[in-house]
């Protein structure tokens, strides 16, 4: 790497007047800040960021946790958050902490060693935030967090809900995500409260995770369990899809005998077929609005609305009667 | 952040004498030690990173580089070389340079300035390594580069091609993926290798890209571009995904009018109906093995095997006649 000692010897000037022109500060004649500014391009040198992120007590990275890599939902947030940090000069570094305590607090720890200037935590675990550096939620709002960036997990729930009426479903049965997931619980109330509104017929299944490689046996539990139902309101789009296959496999058509309303909308829900009907949420938005929050935060700018929560959406296709 | 000054105070002992202690060097006495260990585990101190790496001009930082991470391919590699680094107390960057060179330059550049220790990519540029930093290219071999991890796409495209022959493809539509990718040269290769050698009679679909943004349009080009054929060799699965949707949609039954084989075997491959038979490509251990060599290389250990190959696999289901 090139130093700022060879750009002096490059330019003819001394250290300080180098430093002079890549700080703006001070005095430089304009034929030096030429032969640096000339030095600099022909040397390729730029700063060192870990020499810069330790005199500052900060870098230029963010940290972003995730619960589950290998769930599709999870990269599409990512891509968002990676998209806005690229845009402003900060890189992202990944946590894949799998709702796994041990693992977000190592993470936490490395962070910190590396005077990370922020944190996005889409981790699913109870962790209270104690550091000092900005930490956004995403995919979820606390009361004792003050930054978030979620989706409203309640109305989805209702949209998910009202379909599945429309449809004329006649014997529900609603996949409750994992308990400790305030998501999957605002889900559950949302379409729960429709429901019974309508004094609708349903029973809830309940299940400990959305980690994708437990959805078929999650599926094939649920057909065990239930003897007869004629919809589903599915955890999300994986597990529609899992649900949806051990449907067929055991002989049921769809959405004729079997109707099934997914969560997430995934790239697979759009290219399958039957085309699954689901609530759409915005992955790609979360990331990115939760990475301008954390930066606004890092940078010190003036956050009016803290918690923002975006609106999911009912797409319709062709799992629903 | 607890500072060594902190430490050294709370123990009641020089700065000098808590370095000591933690480099394990140098006389301490045994109460001293004590002390500090003591001051250490009450105050959660812990070194700081961001010094130790500049001063030993490396970090225990990773750049991984992934050419889309929204194609569920590239996340399963993600998680292999998140679990290895973790395991091995390394964190991972992420940059997501989207066939953009300009991308890829700039995440190298931030990549310097953060001191990083090693560069796991799999992006396709055409990008040379001029860096100092150990290097491992993920999914494909290349000459000029020493170390690699990748599968053998020519046994992958041969596959493909065998399976589609053994179930009696008379009129096949072979889809070449990105000419600048050399996996998808391999894979075309290898298929077309199997149908000459059989005599099939078969057409070639040129795509200029993976990306899954993609993949409904690129279908519907096929469709439009030929009239009639009897089986398709996608490029990965989720472009065999938008194959077998739009072949629906245009009234095909699968696989006894239009078969499909695909590549990769992703989650939805396995969950979808008709299952999708497919080439595997193991993806979490290119990424696995990947970091693990990286390390290897970053401590200086013996490497013997500097291109792994891995193996390719035909997994039966039911897109195939």
């Amino acid at each position: 790497m090139v130093t700022i000692k060879q750009v002096a010897e490059y330019a003819g000037v001394s250290v300080a007047t180098v430093s002079r022109t890549l700080n703006d500060s001070g005095y430089v004649g304009k034929e030096s800040r030429r032969k640096v500014e000339e030095a600099i391009k022909v040397l390729g040198y730029y700063p060192n960021e870990v020499a810069r992120s330790l005199y500052q007590k900060s870098s230029k990275m963010i940290g972003l946790l995730l619960p589950d890599i290998s769930n599709p939902y999870f990269p599409l947030l990512a891509k968002g958050v990676e998209d806005y940090a690229q845009q402003n000069g900060y890189m992202v570094i990944l946590g894949n902490v799998e709702d796994n305590a041990d693992k977000e607090d190592m993470y936490v720890k490395f962070f910190s060693q590396y005077n990370i200037s922020g944190v996005l935590s889409a981790a699913s675990g109870k962790r209270k935030n104690n550091d000092r550096v900005p930490y956004v939620l995403l995919d979820r709002a606390l009361e004792e967090e003050n930054y978030s960036i979620s989706t409203d997990d309640r109305l989805g729930g209702k949209l998910a809900g009202q379909a599945i009426l429309e449809s004329r479903g006649q014997n529900i049965i609603v996949m409750a995500g994992p308990r400790h997931v305030s998501g999957a619980n605002d889900r559950l109330s949302g379409a729960l409260s429709v429901l019974n509104a309508a004094g609708a017929s349903y029973r809830v299944f309940e299940t400990e995770t959305f980690q994708v490689d437990r959805a078929e046996e999650t599926a094939q539990r649920l057909f065990d369990t239930f003897k007869s139902f004629d919809s589903v309101i599915a955890s999300n789009d994986v597990y529609a899809l899992a649900v949806m296959k051990e449907a067929i496999k055991r002989k049921y058509r769809i959405p004729e005998d079997i109707q099934i309303i997914g969560y997430d909308d995934m790239l697979f829900s759009r290219l399958m077929y039957p085309g699954l009907t689901t609530i759409a949420q915005p992955a790609y938005e979360v990331g990115f609005k939760g990475a301008e929050m954390l930066v606004n935060l890092i940078e010190k700018k003036v956050i009016i609305d803290k918690k923002v929560k975006l609106k999911p959406e009912l797409i319709r296709r062709d799992s629903l009667r």
